[in-house]
């Protein structure tokens, strides 16, 4: 069942088709659905969005939705239930093929929507991801991107939680999947990519972390003159990340899990603190605003052929409006195929070297 | 060899007598010696401060130390060698037996001195400690306790980077730790502990993270009401550790160590970036000081009879200075044998359960 609202002047095809699946996460529903009217409004009406939520919800949104004019097009999808936080992954997704996270990836699998944003349980997004949508080439299992804000730039983690898996085969499907993306949507040429580790000698750390050292040395250096050339700056400590040298840090699901959440952590306490024993100042809120992870987009499903946007367990109305803003531009740049492009050529034999 | 400084006045024994590695770490030896001073001034005659370095770095420092005067006793110790931040740490410590560290390790093994500090190779003094001195009742491996600033609390972070190793049994003994640790040391009858991991649910993270979990329950069950008792708070995300619900939090070594170095990271980014916008304020400077590690002391080799502290591979005077007024303290309050009582209490067959 699906209810929608169109302004009546409509009648092009949608540019941009949207879904956002409302349940599951810490926040409310109609939290999240505040930023998808958000999104809607802020937009053409080349957008259209589909919400998803259990029947109960949707009763509950549709008087909100109608108090709201948007140009585009925004409709309600109503699933069976929701996958909660504390599900095992794998499990309920194959227990829950009604379920509103399912039932959007769905949509992505048919083509019916371009992207699909959630903020509910990480396990059962990815799995649902690597369950419906093919995989990226030589991409064993998906990972998360997400943005750190560090002095200038952003810098790509790749894996900050999507798989606890840590070989040193997956450390380099993450380098690949975080260069290809700096270069298509960051827009930099020669990336520069950084080995999490708790030392900077390539003798420190586990197993893994060594031969990923040794392979991601080899491959900078073989790909140094062609078109997907990246600079391999060896064994980066979380302390030293925020110093600019690198536009992506590669970790195990694990590590890069935590280290995010210490960096999200960390600031906010600080900036709460400090706000409350120093003058109201606007580069206080610019920067806490720029840590703030409520109001921030959300992690790219790395490594599956859709764009699949998970948003922070706590995300607020504006971190909706904003991955939607992403998915926007991410479709509009045709990212996945960009990253998909830049994976094959990687796949070709002769540039594979005995380095992996 | 040794060159000594002592005031004419002093006859007494000293009462803390504190042996200081110059070598091996990221600063210069003598401006490690400058914080070995600047405790030497700062404390009474019943202090022995013991400075090992290499005969050159010596013969560069006499100088320096003629320069004051201490109201206790400062001597210089000639070591041939030191061992490198780059070395393998066990190999170097078996290939170095007259290294600063190693020569260090030995007057404590031989109660000639009653601490040892040191800023070098983290791994070599967790190695060094291990291979010289005795182990506390049921501990394996010597872990690192470093202490991190949150609302109102210093929260004992066990293992801030002591082994990689990573079982459950690993993280049960660091939890006791820093359990007798916080109860030693930190005054706190029934401490709260914490486990770290990447989402709240029991069902979260890797198989050691589940284990440990399980048996922290039971632990903490059985505990409940002897003088050994605390609380389990289940899992920890690192972005939750500074609401203050926690006085212990587990980790494995590797990332205990990057949730160190993301939080000193994090936190000096933002008070840098906020310092150059805000106009000067004291609550600015009172946090900038709190977070700055190399200003700070250091972090306790926990699980081995001696008191060992390792200090911030980039420690300045600063930190030494304070690192040999902790470890005064932890003499003092005869911290060793106290976390060695506790732990002999946990030893007790009755006390064990089927829970480990």
């Amino acid at each position: 069942m699906e209810i929608a609202w169109s302004s009546p002047q409509r009648r092009k095809p949608a540019k941009w088709r949207i879904a956002i699946d409302l349940m599951g996460c810490d926040s409310a529903p109609a939290e999240l659905f505040q930023g998808v009217l958000l999104a809607g409004m802020r937009s053409s009406d080349a957008l259209q969005l589909t919400a998803i939520a259990t029947a109960q919800v949707c009763a509950q949104l549709v008087e909100l939705a109608e108090r709201h004019t948007i140009p585009g097009h925004l409709q309600l999808a109503v699933a069976q239930e929701a996958i909660a936080m504390a599900e095992v992954p794998t499990a309920a997704v194959c227990r829950k093929p009604k379920a509103t996270l399912t039932v959007g990836m769905q949509l992505l699998k048919d083509r019916t929507v371009d992207a699909l944003i959630s903020a509910g349980n990480s396990g059962a997004i990815i799995s649902s991801a690597r369950l419906s949508l093919p995989p990226l080439p030589g991409i064993r299992r998906p990972a998360l991107l997400a943005l750190l804000p560090t002095a200038g730039k952003m810098v790509a983690l790749v894996d900050a939680g999507g798989n606890l898996k840590n070989n040193s085969a997956t450390l380099l499907q993450h380098a690949q999947m975080g260069i290809a993306y700096q270069r298509c949507f960051g827009g930099i040429a020669m990336p520069a990519v950084g080995l999490l580790n708790i030392g900077i000698e390539p003798s420190k750390g586990t197993l893994p972390l060594k031969e990923a050292y040794a392979a991601l040395t080899a491959h900078a250096k073989l790909s140094a003159h062609s078109e997907r050339g990246f600079t391999f700056v060896g064994n980066v400590e979380a302390r030293d990340l925020f110093e600019g040298h690198v536009d992506i840090i590669v970790a195990d699901g694990f590590t890069g899990n935590v280290l995010l959440k210490a960096v999200e952590g960390t600031a906010l306490f600080l900036l709460n603190t400090l706000r409350g024993q120093l003058p109201p100042h606007s580069s206080l809120e610019a920067i806490h605003s720029r840590f703030n992870y409520a109001e921030s987009s959300g992690a790219l499903v790395c490594g599956v052929d859709g764009v699949v946007i998970k948003c922070h367990g706590n995300a607020q109305g504006a971190a909706i409006a904003r991955a939607v803003a992403d998915a926007i531009a991410m479709v509009d740049k045709g990212l996945i195929a960009a990253i998909s492009h830049e994976l094959s050529l990687e796949q070709h034999p002769e540039d594979m070297g005995g380095s992996l």
